[in-house]
């Protein structure tokens, strides 16, 4: 063998004794392919003593990599935290030198199906789906011709790797924060709408009592509109009876928004009279508020962040259609100054 | 002549006795061609006689028109109500069969270039470039090379249509409003930034006193941070004292979200005591305040359908440089219920 010469995949395959495409399995990690760890060994062993490495420029040249992602919402900017979502897919990007284009489908399905199609004819090399809250979606059928990942969204196609927020766990944080400071008495402000989150999070808030050691108080929920006048009645029904609750933890900001409306009406002092955390951290609200409000924050940069570096990932090990990756990533609380010690009775 | 054959350009520049590109211009109303009244009227006759019509599809095909814009802007999604936007420029090229792909720059003059020319390398028809607030752009070189339309900014390039809001407008439908309801001692809580809404907004304030003949006294201006602390501070300085004014005008809502906690704080109700104007329409704090805050609202749904249907009036007429249009749009009055008369004294 002429030394001077870069050893090739054949070189590898040859030594090793077996396909060139059992060699391009092994050594791109391709999952899904049972080839069995003797061989796995071996393959490595053979690229190893030929300083074998696999040409990724020509690689990438082969499979025409344009470097482009495509970004596809069902709502670009309509919500206040969106624009969190995007920061960190694109931050993402740039760092990887590559670009995003970003298509606001409307929750129409037809221009959707356009708009991916567009993106393809375009060569992106694979395409972000976001929705605007975490909820189930359908495909459409044209996102399974690239390689894909699904944000603040899940399927049951187990072809699509997916990532939420973690809704259980910002509760039950909530609720540990709450006991911590010495409550025990906790009214949870949920939202009427039936979506993933509401019951999510109910799950955790009952979670926390009950790893605590509260009992859980059916009254002591409300179902109301998750926007601040919700909030507002949901709070005066709860705080306007000399059984109140000592804290509430509202199903998001907007409804804290509300029950700070409600303290301010009922001449109680936040967080003398009453603590209140909320949910989302929409900056505007949650800082805009006095006191400030204690909330969780919703991972939409890291969510954005992750997508990318996914589809980067992906399509850089050549794999179109992993192992399914449902990922949920942490609801952090973020601490101002709506939480305190019970009054003492 | 066979009269089953359709008529072509050169029948009517035949019959007309001009050339074929002076027909091409005439019936195409480029503007900025000289061409005399009488000749255009002779052009348009002969049309008319031959019953032609420019073959629009062949038209299309020749340009290699994809119908496809390309949207770049420097926050995506950063602030609230650039969805509505985004929204506006969406429903609008839904309507014409358009699509749009958006890229954000995030400030970046370097990767917005890069991500211009990518939209330029994927044939897009022209180019929505918008800012996330009203200001002065320079223009990144690449942008000439295609039709531009601009949004929430402006430049000296008088080859770019441009909108923005009506600050000077708004502002001084805010003092109109004020003072119909009796208000004489008005108060403007001004941005501290030297953006062009300060400057525009102060001149509306000023202008607005003026024409109703009330004596302008600086001291009634207070510049604060444009957030709900700075309108806060700015309130407490302004209603912590007997020469109290009669109503606030805030420079956005996020600052009169500060000024309803400095009323609460100070024991004074809305609109009882004092009325309060905002500016944004940022329905998460507008709505959400009780009362429901009064405002201006921005005209971003209406730049996004005009920046979209001025793109394809311009690429479909040819002229990819036309005379200058800066347009302002207005801000119009959201009436809730934070203005009433003032207390009598």
């Amino acid at each position: 063998m002429d030394l001077r010469r870069p050893s090739t995949i054949k070189d590898v395959a040859s030594l090793a004794g077996v396909s060139t495409t059992t060699v391009s399995f092994v050594l791109n990690d391709v999952p899904g392919k049972r080839i069995n760890s003797e061989t796995r060994a071996r393959v490595k062993d053979a690229a190893d003593e030929l300083s074998y490495r696999p040409n990724r420029l020509a690689q990438g040249l082969r499979l025409q990599r344009t470097h482009t992602f495509g970004f596809v919402s069902d709502a670009i900017g309509a919500t206040p935290y969106a624009g969190l979502t995007i920061a960190g897919a694109q931050q993402t990007a740039a760092a990887n030198g590559s670009l995003l284009m970003f298509m606001n489908s409307g929750l129409d399905p037809e221009l959707e199906d356009k708009e991916i199609r567009a993106l393809l004819d375009r060569r992106v090399d694979g395409i972000v789906y976001a929705s605007d809250y975490h909820r189930r979606v359908t495909l459409p059928p044209s996102l399974l011709r690239t390689t894909a990942v699904l944000v603040d969204a899940f399927t049951d196609d187990p072809s699509i790797p997916s990532v939420v927020p973690d809704e259980f766990g910002g509760a039950l944080t909530a609720v540990r924060e709450l006991v911590a400071h010495g409550h025990r008495d906790i009214a949870f402000l949920n939202n009427q709408e039936d979506i993933p989150a509401t019951g999510l999070r109910l799950a955790g808030f009952t979670s926390g009592l009950a790893e605590n050691g509260i009992a859980f108080s059916p009254e002591r929920v409300i179902r109301e509109e998750p926007i601040s006048a919700g909030g507002y009645r949901a709070a005066i029904a709860l705080l306007g009876r000399p059984d109140r609750p000592t804290a509430l933890f509202c199903f998001n900001d907007r409804m804290a928004m509300g029950a700070y409306q409600a303290t301010a009406d009922l001449g109680l002092r936040i967080p003398d009279d009453i603590s209140i955390i909320g949910f989302d951290n929409q900056e505007n609200i949650a800082d805009g508020l006095r006191p400030g409000l204690t909330t969780l924050a919703l991972p939409h940069y890291e969510m954005g962040q992750w997508a990318v570096q996914t589809l980067i990932d992906l399509v850089g090990s050549g794999v179109q259609h992993p192992i399914h990756q449902a990922l949920t990533l942490p609801c952090p609380l973020v601490r101002r100054a709506s939480v305190g010690s019970p009054p003492s009775r």
